[in-house]
């Protein structure tokens, strides 16, 4: 019964936490999705995966102000609601043409993602095993709505705002080690994303990669293949149970 | 499919939170088990629920040397270690005696109470209808563990050691309800303490009062009714989940 050892960190995994939006959730059909019925409701004509990936293509950028300094911690869904807007007016729209409970209710297409079809069996297997959650620039309400909706058996979920940072900041694979009372080594992030994994690597972590070669959609170029040599590497969540429960 | 109104903050419930030890599981008997163990393996003679009783007599009191500032915020998973070695002392066995780890294990019971009968059930409909996690003053890790072993249905799990502060400091209550992004009226603490339930009303939060008459044994004297008007009493948590779902 012994866990999986990683090679990078020479520790026995403990825990596993994922990142979310991509790797663990279909945000940009499950967005596309919510922007297509509020476009039905208010008669506009505008193309949903467009309009989420302009959406989602605001997320780095508003982070980024708060990891700079430039403005002071404020949670995903209030940038999700400035971006929201931004958008809006891109498109020609102005977000004060909407009712505020009609842009919060869009807003919460964020948290009514989709998981991708391997993820509950795996997190079901891993549970048995290892301490299971996000690892997520989410918001705790957010993370524990979409956890809810889309029926994510978590051990725990603990947003990034307990801890006021936002990934790529070493201060969030620490923390989320530091408040499992672990070491680095004995926590593994689990992402769709190279770059997130590198952070993790460089905080102690152990890392394993999961493509989801169609996050961005059909023509998507990015993060189709692993790029280091991550602790494990598998091609969804039923693969990755497998290769970390092993030896049961 | 209204959810219940609390009548004292006059906010339709949205999140039922629970205080752990007492009121979720059962810690004198759970300890007094591990107690026994512990004295069978290591030849002593001793009384496990007189220990078990003088270790969590020392609980309050350990945590109001970080509640006044007396000491920097340390988690619940040290103070019980610490508050360990204080009462073996007290039984006349040296705390060096033993090896670290036989204490760590030892400690370790805190984390592998026994839920009342109850809890799983009742639990188990809140969830339906309500975002359920304790309220403890427990550390993240020890509740996450706690959870898994007494098979706790929590939606999430957050520590005070993510505030850094321990009931009844009001920021414990507030805190809670900000990092769900509810008004605290909308959020419900469940306890069979009085004294808990007021600090959280005070806090602004709804109340439950469930007595657990023999949380302190056949002789206890303390906490079996209600001294104020809480917003709901029950029995159980069986019952209780039929009073705050009677509507479905």
């Amino acid at each position: 019964m012994a866990a999986f050892l990683s090679p990078s960190t020479g520790r026995q995994l403990k825990a596993v936490l994922f990142d979310t939006f991509g790797t663990v959730v279909d945000w940009r059909s499950g967005v596309a999705a919510e922007l297509g019925r509020f476009a039905e409701k208010h008669g506009l004509a505008l193309d949903p995966f467009d309009l989420a990936d302009k959406w989602r293509a605001e997320y780095q950028p508003s982070m980024e102000a708060v990891r700079s300094g430039q403005r002071g911690y404020v949670p995903l869904d209030q940038l999700h609601l400035e971006n929201l807007k931004r958008i809006l007016e891109w498109s020609g729209l102005s977000p004060s043409g909407f009712a505020g409970e009609d842009l919060e209710e869009l807003n919460g297409a964020w948290q009514r993602l989709p998981a991708w079809p391997d993820v509950r069996a795996g997190l079901h297997q891993l549970r048995g095993r290892y301490v299971i959650g996000p690892l997520s620039n989410g918001n705790t309400a957010l993370l524990v709505n979409m956890a809810k909706n889309a029926g994510l058996p978590w051990d725990l979920v603990v947003g990034l705002d307990l801890l006021r940072v936002y990934k790529p900041d070493p201060a969030a694979y620490l923390g989320a080690a530091s408040f499992l009372r672990l070491h680095p080594g004995e926590v593994m992030l689990v992402a769709a994303h190279n770059g997130d994994l590198g952070a993790a690597r460089a905080a102690g972590l152990a890392t394993a990669f999961v493509p989801r070669a169609t996050e961005h959609g059909p023509g998507q170029t990015t993060d189709l293949a692993p790029e280091s040599n991550w602790d494990a590497v598998a091609p969804d969540f039923i693969q990755l149970a497998r290769t970390l429960t092993l030896s049961d």
